[in-house]
């Protein structure tokens, strides 16, 4: 079981399947608007984790290399309709393109096909300075683009 | 001190203040992404109530309307700086546009006048199904555009 | 895959598998404390519902009952160890007994089999005005008590 | 208004309210149980900044002194009544005793002088290996114990 937790490769992409639970949910009787954020988040990470790539080990740094990370630069979001506890979410996420230090990716959240969340969202690699640098080669390589 | 709570409106906007808690930082040291995300609600929710409209009775329903909720609908942010622990946020928000069933407001988070967030948000009032519906007049009026 | 999310019944009990991913962390780098007990939240709600009990459903009332929830009356948990960013916990419930309005629960998180958190949680069933009522006998025989 | 932010020390312990927002509730209509945790730890972490210990700076380490940080260790918590939307919490905090490495605190919310959340939070100190480390004199003196 313990296996499937990280999704799979899917085409050029990822899919992860998650649960709505109580935490995710807000007075409205829906799931709150923020939380779709983290729902694409763990999409990402899990994506980032099928093709070789392990944040935490990432932001270590290893091989004489200096940590870095992923962070959000920018994100274009529609939600176009909620999910409600129990539901089971499809996040699927596709990288776009390449350009210098950034790296954008097309997400989206289905329920039983029906959509919810379509987001594009640009990542970009720091150091742990926070300061802009140019993904390692081998791991821009890993996207495919 | 409970007064101060709700923030202040400013010229055609409103202004409120928040602390950057343990629960909002990650493991690379700054504020999880999507907690920018609360700080913006909470701005939203706080604007609303200066203007004297309560999110919690306008669900509700009174005086004989329908219960109705604002719900976010399109959000286009940008990252530019990351908060960190201890940290106190300036949260700004400034209504743009009503269109139709649409309320456009500009919000932006700084810190110590640093730039943190620039978002575009896009907020519409459903029923309790879920529905667009149009914003009741004096709520709408209140927004002053 | 999606099978696989709601973890599964062993013994008189139930087992959870959860990735930690960054929004669980917090700046110190470990799982913020909070965060243990959406996990053990998740753990409980698919206990529940590997037994047959839906709590979306039960909340909104079903063949001609009132609507009712479960709530946390009482915790008592020991923080023993911490998880990080990309562990996978292992999330173990089980009934102790049922004392009147009140189920208690033996739950713990274990990541590579040491052991994070040791917790007692007593649960309660309330109506819709949030008053504590008798757990319908068809629900209550479902855990073995 | 950024002033009142932290709340303030009264009698040998301190204060500080909170709005509850959107974020804080859930699906049930009141606030998710762990989000009285969250309120928890901002009483705990006011409470230290209003005595002089920056636990940002704690965790940094400072004038030659290994980081270290506060962890929970061990939390006891009756769920006595539930808040809700636009609510403002008053979050007690009291020091009871210190034995050895750990400092017992009994925190209570309250809202309109109703009882929700009493806890007794037994916090320790840890150093970055998250060993755990005597507090050092200086701050230990500072609760007055």
């Amino acid at each position: 079981m313990k296996e499937a937790l990280a999704g799979e490769l899917v085409g050029n992409g990822h899919r992860l399947w998650q649960r709505v639970y109580y935490e995710d949910t807000d007075f409205s009787g829906v799931v709150y608007h923020a939380r779709y954020l983290h729902f694409l988040e763990r999409g990402r990470t899990d994506y980032l984790r099928c093709l070789g790539i392990n944040q935490g080990a990432l932001a270590d740094g290893q091989e004489g290399r200096e940590g870095l990370a992923f962070v959000v630069y920018h994100m274009d979001i529609a939600f176009r309709a909620a999910a409600r506890m129990d539901d089971i979410l499809e996040i699927a996420t596709e990288p776009e393109r390449m350009t210098g230090v950034r790296l954008v990716l097309n997400q989206k959240i289905t329920c039983n096909d029906r959509q919810l969340i379509v987001a594009k969202v640009t990542v970009a690699t720091v150091d742990r300075q926070g300061r802009l640098v140019r993904m390692p080669k081998d791991t821009a390589q890993l996207f495919g683009l």
